[in-house]
């Protein structure tokens, strides 16, 4: 029964050993919702964590089992990666981006997780002093728990006040320090699903360059940003990247959401070949290893995990050459997120709630995995608990490093009519119990 | 032709941009045995690299076509282990090493590597101080990269020295200077082949209980001393484990070589369960998470990768199911491996090299998956190359930690009889020019 009573949500927080419920992991989170869900006895809407919601790619499926029967298992892959996966990523990031990488400097990890992680240990690395992730946020949380667990500094400010022009003064000021390393963001971003215009492309594009920093740029939701069909591969309109504006990038793109293929933990870490074949003399008396490229295959990912398993890399190679082949529209395939995000973002604006991060320059932003929304000036780790007692689970902003009060609603898990009417209904209950708040 | 000319391996080490051979990593070692393969224009003996040379278990694969085809592959794993897997490999454990480790305090990481990578960052953190690491020398080279890469200090001594009684000095010694948090060891020993006895395995428990340490026992060749058979689920005789004698352990069983599964990149680590619950304040103010289990799971492993491919964890989880219902017996499955060992040994020392670690106590090592030989008294890295010329590869002692002149030799790789002759013709090629060095 909802809304759940005050100290029965206290006491399950307690319980789980949450010492402070904003500042929790998602997959916290996600305990916490199932251990209200037997308390209540009824489902949540789950609208906190981004498990894809549509069915694997069957392609994926298909090229995994045929290498398994054909009795890959046994081998070790090649810790620089499948050639057919290098060969398959280069192609496709031509296709979809129109930029040039070569094979040799693509290299499959175990998610983009392993991706930033790993990356982030040599970016700290590379230059003695520069031991410091600059986060544009709002960001993914577990991003910003790597550098901190991997023992290094961080730097962030929340983009909200900082688009269009104000992006430069910025960011040359935070580069200035001289402690950066490396520029971290998701575009499409997760949570507020904003795009960076091309004007902001270029701009921090041009700002890693003068000031020798590296730009992670995280495709997780690549080509998700549907006002722009770009799901058709050689064709323009490709999708916006930094990569067009510096040479020092490295792009993550990871097969879970694109190709809905989280389970088995594939992506590939692209970096430009600048990046890859640069020298330091860090990296030469460290790893033995003069290029960054090399230390980063052989001297990072080798001792990290020894590489990524080898019949996922075949499923990422599969789908990613079925897309550059047209045989795969992964963008259509995507742009149900684009309808769900459309309808939940109905549900929160016609019961009270304000979108907060809401164009890209003059565009109203893109409907999509996320977006987020505040409740007049409720502070966002109390709307998180108010919305748990109506059996709606979300995480608040700022944990994702925004500075902004309210939430990150991700619509990947909103499945069908009833999820959808189960929002609407709890929504207005809360909204009709609330609403002195609104203000 | 063999021998290939002196200045052709230099120039070819040089062009691989390999600094110094003696250091190399495996992977790089491969990568020279390959391109001198090219350049001799015939096939190399592969002593340097353990790739499986079984086929991999059938159960595993089956067990990971069915559920992908069933559509697990969008699924994000729990970050705390299949269940199906975290009880399977409690029962495996119990069953073949007659230790009790609940589900729970197991959890499934991309192959016994990053469940090293991962648990050194976390014991370098758990008591402000203590950030070294002790191998116990020989040992897996990658390993040893692993705390360097992570920027914790390393100490070792040679196992050669300290065999028996005079092991416990030499621990009390070491760990009296307080700043170790782990032992590592490998049991049977990559590279050595040597088996501690019970009387070392005592020794190792009581010191690590004394000095607050926590022993990494990595059983990637599980009941592969063959002079034992420990074939039998839930009989004696139980494979021998430091877990008899502290609480202070955490075991690591990989499917790479037990179930010939390496290309998956699937292991899991078991924690003792007093490991697992115990509560450090450092890791409360950290990841806000007290206890060593959680902040492992949910603070290491999270950013690490976000779990295990999840198709991999039901193979594990089969695998080990079917091994503790007697219906997959992979001690006389990787037997093969102690037959190629004693040929290989014994062509080796027909041809004048001797064995240099040969016995656990009383007793002559096994044979399996290694050995070491040395050769009069050339120098190991001198040794290596000279055989790199007659096209053999393997990787010299030093680059394991030992202190012995010497290099280790991996029979995985010797697939048939042709492997067979190709090697006793070499040595005997070798041994016939080099006589004179014997001594």
């Amino acid at each position: 029964m909802f809304p759940i009573d005050k100290e029965t949500l206290e006491m399950t927080i307690a319980r789980l050993g949450i010492v402070d419920i904003s500042s929790a992991t998602i997959r916290q989170i996600c305990a916490l919702a199932a251990a209200l869900e037997q308390e209540a006895g009824e489902d949540f809407v789950h609208l906190e964590i981004g498990n894809p919601g549509l069915p694997a790619e069957a392609i994926g499926v298909e090229a995994e089992c045929e290498v398994l029967r054909n009795g890959i298992a046994n081998q070790y892959p090649n810790i620089a990666g499948l050639p057919a996966l290098k060969d398959a990523a280069s192609d496709f990031i031509k296709a979809f981006l129109n930029i040039n990488i070569p094979g040799r400097c693509i290299v499959p990890t175990v998610g983009s997780m392993q991706g930033s992680f790993t990356m982030m240990l040599l970016l700290g690395q590379r230059i003695p002093g520069r031991d410091t992730i600059l986060y544009i946020d709002p960001g993914f949380p577990a991003q910003r728990s790597q550098s901190k667990v991997l023992g290094l500094g961080s730097a962030s400010f929340d983009i909200y006040d900082y688009r269009g022009k104000a992006l430069e003064g910025k960011l040359d000021e935070m580069l200035s320090a001289g402690n950066v390393t490396a520029i971290l963001y998701s575009n499409p971003n997760n949570p507020s699903w904003i795009n960076f215009t091309e004007e902001e492309l270029e701009i921090i594009g041009r700002m890693a360059t003068k000031h020798d920093v590296i730009v992670i740029e995280d495709h997780a939701y690549l080509g998700m940003d549907f006002r722009t069909d770009f799901g058709h591969p050689g064709e323009p309109p490709y999708i916006p990247t930094v990569a067009r504006y510096t040479d020092n990038y490295i792009l993550l793109l990871s097969a879970s959401k694109i190709f809905s293929y989280a389970g088995q933990r594939i992506a590939v870490v692209a970096m430009g070949e600048k990046v890859f074949d640069r020298e330091y003399p860090y990296l030469r008396s460290f790893y033995e290893m003069p290029t960054f490229g090399d230390a980063y295959i052989f001297g990072v990912l080798y001792t990290a995990s020894s590489g990524t398993a080898h019949s996922a890399q075949h499923a990422m190679a599969a789908m990613m050459r079925a897309a550059v082949d047209g045989r795969l529209n992964f963008v259509d395939n995507c742009s149900e997120y684009g309808r769900r995000g459309e309808i939940a973002r109905r549900l929160f604006t016609d019961n009270g709630f304000h979108l907060i991060y809401s164009h890209d320059g003059d565009c109203e932003i893109s409907n999509g995995f996320f977006f987020t929304v505040g409740y007049g000036e409720m502070k966002g780790d109390e709307l998180q608990k108010e919305l748990l007692r109506y059996g709606i689970s979300s995480i608040p902003l700022h944990s994702t490093g925004s500075w902004q009060e309210g939430l990150r609603i991700c619509v990947s898990m909103l499945a069908d009519e009833d999820d959808i009417d189960r929002l609407s209904s709890r929504l207005a209950a809360f909204d009709r119990d609330f609403s002195a708040k609104r203000g």
